[in-house]
C-alpha cells in the first residue's frame, strides 16, 4: 500500500492531537484513502524530553532535518507565533510540501502569501485548524463560494473570551477571578491578551475575510475592543432583560464594495443564534445570497477538535492530489 | 470551454430555483471550473404551460427525450413522490449520467440502492438538498466520516412542523390556525400530513442514517410522533418554564451497535442549541468522537437555498470527475 510521510512542527496540545488521531486511525484512514499516513519526523523544542507515547519517529529541533528530508510529503504546523513557523512553511512549500496550518498568528499576515506561493509550486495549504478550532467554517465557506457569494461573515472565535463572559454571568465573578479561573481549567494561556484583547478574534476574522471576499481591510481601520473592561453586573443585568454580552467579530463588503469590520462585545437577544453559544464553543454565521444565513456551532479549540481539523485537511489534499502522492 | 450538459427533471419550486441559479452564476461557475453548464432539456408534467423565461431548452413530458439525448452529463432530480423519480433516476445512472437529487421520499427507500448502483457504474450522487434543505449537513457528515466516528444525529428537520410550534407559542394560535397560516405562506403543503405527523422528518433522519452508519434501522422500530396534537397552552406554559417544544429527530448507534430512533416532539431547554431556532429553519447537531459537537444551523427549505445545495452538489461532482466530463 503507498505511503504518505508527514511531519509535524510543534508538539504542544495540537501538534499532539494530530499525531494521536493519525494512530489511532490508522486502520481508517488506509480503508478510506487508500494510503498509509506516516508520521516519520516531529519538531520539538526540547528533544531530551521524554515522550514514551512515541515511537520509530524522528524527533528534532533542528528543522533543516525535516526540509532535507525528500520522502516529507505533507507538513504539519502547530507552532505559536508568526516566526519561525511563516519561514519553515514557506521553504517546505518550495520544496513541493503541502502544508496544514493551526496557527492563526502567522496565518492572518502570511495567509495570503502563502496561499499564492502554494499555488505557484501547485501545492495545498489546509487551514481549517487556524480558525474557530473544530467548527469546519473554512471548508464550508469554500464550498459556498463556487456557486453562491458571501455577503458578511459574523462570528463568537475566542473561546477564552466566551468562557470568561460565561462565567461573569452564571457566577457574577468578576473579569480576573473569571479569567484566573480559565487559566486554571486550561482554557487561556499565561499571558491571556491577545484573547481578553481581542486580537486573537481579529486575527481570525482576518484569515475569513480573505477567504470569503479575497481581501483583508486596513487592519488600523477595524476598531477591535476586548472583553476586558466588562463588569460583572451589566452582564447580569443584560441577562434579566433577556440578552447576553457575546464577543462577536463582524465583517462584511459595504454597498460601496469596502470592507467593513468590526471587533469587541455585543448585546445579544434571546432569539439570535449567538444568544446561547456558552463556554468554550465558537459559533459562526454566514450570510451569502442565495442560502440566506447558516450558522454552525462547535468547539473553539481543544486537542481532538483542532487536530481533528487538521486531518480534514489531510484528507482533502489526499483526495485533490491522490495520482500525485504515490510514490515513484 | 467544455460545456457540461445537464437536465432537470421536475420544474417546481426546487427545480426552478437550480434552473435559475445556473442562469445568474453562468459567468462565475465558468471562471470557478472552467465549463459552461448548459441546461438542454426540462422535464414537466404539462408541456404547453408558458415558461417565458425559459429558452434554447427542449421542454418535454416523456423523459425518453432525455434518456435518449446521449450529449446529457448530469441529471437534476425535483420530482415529488417514489416514482416515477426512482426508475428515472436509475436509467440515467445505468446510462451514466451523474445524478442530483432533492427528493427525499425516493431517497430515504431508495438511496441505498441508487448509491450501489451509482458505485458499480462510477458515477455520483449528490443528494444534499434531500435533507435540511439549504443546511450542508450530507457535505460536512461526509468529511467528518472519513477521519471521525459520528455517535449520533439529532435535527429539527421540517420547517413547516418548526413554523407551526412558533407561531403557536408565540401568538397562542390554534394547531389550525397556524398550519393555515402556514398554507397560506407556502410553508405547508395543501396536504400537509407528512410534515405534521413527523413522516417528513423520519425520512430525513433514515437519510442521515445510511449516510452516518452506513445502514438504517427498521422503519417499524422507530416511533414517529407529529406535532398535531399538541395544544397552544402547552407551549406557552413551557415557554414561561424557559423551555420550548420542538420537533426532533434523533438516531444513534447504541452500546450493543443496534440503531436507536425516534421522532416527536421534546422539551428544549433555554441553553440548548435548538432553543432558539425558530420559523421554517432546520438544525442539526452532530456528535462525533473526536470533534465533539458540532451545530448547523439554516433554511429549511426554499427555491434559492434547495437550488443552491444542488448547486454545491454539481461542483463537487465537476472536481471530482474533471478529467472524465471533458467531451470527447
Amino acid at each position: 500500500m503507498p505511503s504518505i510521510k508527514v511531519a509535524i512542527l510543534g508538539f504542544g496540545t495540537v501538534g499532539e492531537g494530530v499525531y494521536r488521531i493519525l494512530q489511532e486511525k490508522r486502520e481508517e484512514l488506509k480503508k478510506s484513502t487508500g494510503f498509509t499516513v506516516d508520521v516519520v519526523s516531529i519538531l520539538v523544542k526540547d528533544k531530551m524530553k521524554k515522550r514514551t507515547s512515541i515511537t520509530d519517529v524522528q524527533i528534532t529541533d533542528d528543522f533543516r532535518d525535516i526540509l532535507n528530508n525528500p520522502t516529507i510529503d505533507i507538513v504539519f504546523e502547530a507552532i505559536v507565533g508568526e516566526e519561525p513557523a511563516y519561514t519553515y512553511l514557506s521553504d517546505a512549500i518550495e520544496k513541493g510540501c503541502h502544508i496544514i496550518t493551526a496557527n492563526k498568528k502567522m496565518f492572518a499576515k502570511h495567509g495570503p502569501a502563502l496561499m499564492k506561493h502554494a499555488e505557484f509550486r501547485n501545492v495545498q495549504v489546509g487551514f481549517e485548524a487556524t480558525t474557530a478550532g473544530g467548527v469546519p467554517i473554512i471548508r464550508t465557506v469554500t464550498n459556498l463560494l463556487a456557486g453562491d457569494r458571501v455577503k458578511r461573515i459574523q462570528g463568537i472565535l475566542n473561546g477564552t473570551s466566551n468562557f470568561i463572559l460565561t462565567k461573569m454571568r452564571n457566577e457574577g465573578s468578576s473579569f480576573k477571578e473569571a479569567l484566573l479561573d480559565a487559566q486554571q481549567k486550561g482554557f487561556a494561556e499565561a499571558d491571556p491578551s491577545d484573547d481578553v484583547t481581542g486580537m486573537d478574534a481579529f486575527r481570525k476574522l482576518m484569515i475569513l475575510s480573505s477567504l470569503a471576499f479575497g481581501q483583508q481591510p486596513d487592519w488600523d481601520e477595524v476598531p477591535v475592543i476586548g472583553i476586558d473592561h466588562l463588569q460583572a453586573p451589566d452582564l447580569i443585568d443584560a441577562s434579566k432583560e433577556d440578552y447576553r454580552y457575546r464577543h462577536v467579530a463582524d465583517i462584511r463588503l459595504n454597498e460601496n464594495g469596502k470592507m467593513q469590520g468590526t471587533v469587541g462585545p455585543a448585546l445579544i437577544g434571546v432569539n439570535h443564534p449567538f444568544f446561547n453559544i456558552d463556554g468554550v464553543d465558537n459559533a459562526v454565521i454566514v450570510e451569502t445570497e442565495y442560502l440566506g444565513s447558516l450558522t454552525l456551532i462547535g468547539p473553539g479549540a481543544g486537542m481532538y477538535p483542532s487536530g481533528s481539523a487538521m486531518i480534514a485537511d489531510l484528507l482533502h489534499i489526499i483526495r485533490q492530489h491522490e495520482a500525485v502522492l504515490i510514490p515513484n
